[in-house]
């Protein structure tokens, strides 16, 4: 049937940031809606951020076209030009190549919930905008680097491992970029 | 700014479906949300339904993804396994390729709304699941054709002409299939 069960979907946790940044995403969740129902060309994540918690780190994309959608909660979004408050209902598009870093932020005390699509290429880069990190996604290989290229400072093993399903895969190099095979930094 | 206002977003109403099928349509409008975001990966339409309206023919894509979330009143899914009723945070998912066709119906009194995602490929064959008619999308051009590839009786020329943006570059074909520029035949 292609009537989904959100409750069903695949559950995403924790985060495949190198650290420090993996544990500024404590509390968010999502479910993998467009994986249940068999999508490939576009992701669709029903995204959910406790109080407190943050959708990713401040990021664009360099190939990847992106939309969110507020679902349940109150939400601000936070991009080059400011924060806006955000209510179910309310939308934000995000074109591919276009440098405005954003997030989400659950600044408030209930639950939050929002729709985030976002194509799937096969190649990508994603840029942060507040901290000196990019990452680039090869296939089913990410790699996360400082803005140059040059390796991260830092530990390389992905703290979150035991929650993220696809850590298994991942690819330790202490001495090189911090990659991994799992795409679950995606917020879609 | 990145956040969008759905009211303010491009407005498709009427249906460039040849008749009689155009007729079906009415009580349909939408609201090119990605367009208005600058999006050109996929395209994503608030679609508002009125008492009675239906969202398409029942139809599947042959080369584009495709994903629905019900966002205000109550609609009736309707497929191939049967019908669902779907409230607010009800969604479904239509992966290209698979011969399911659908579309939704309201069958209530009171207005209903969903968004709808879809991706935005160059060359695209739709084909219509109760009715001998199918579409082949090539760039900017939309072709009518019955499902063997014959041309179809009725009149070729856009009835929804007014309404319809892109209308003036409608391409009206009486000897072969009904062609059109126009791609708001597209639910996205």
């Amino acid at each position: 049937m292609p009537k989904l069960d959100p409750d069903s979907a695949p559950l995403k946790t924790g985060s495949i940031y190198p650290a420090p940044y993996d544990a500024m995403m404590a509390g968010r969740s999502s479910r993998r809606l467009g994986q249940a129902g068999g999508l490939t060309q576009f992701g669709v994540n029903l995204v959910t951020l406790e109080p407190g918690a943050l959708s990713s780190l401040r990021h664009w994309h360099q190939e990847e076209d992106e939309f969110v959608w507020v679902t349940e909660g109150r939400l601000t979004l936070i991009e080059d030009h400011g924060e806006t408050g955000d209510a179910p209902g309310d939308c934000a598009a995000f074109p591919a190549g276009n440098p405005n870093g954003h997030h989400f932020a659950n600044r408030t005390g209930q639950l939050a919930r929002f729709l985030v699509v976002g194509t799937k290429s096969p190649r990508e880069v994603a840029t942060y905008s507040d901290v000196d990190m990019r990452v680039e996604i090869d296939g089913a290989t990410a790699s996360f680097t400082r803005r140059d290229g040059s390796p991260l400072a830092g530990r390389t093993e992905c703290p979150s491992a035991a929650r993220c399903l696809r850590s298994r895969n991942r690819i330790p190099s202490p001495s090189g970029p911090v990659r991994s095979s799992c795409l679950d930094h995606r917020s879609r």
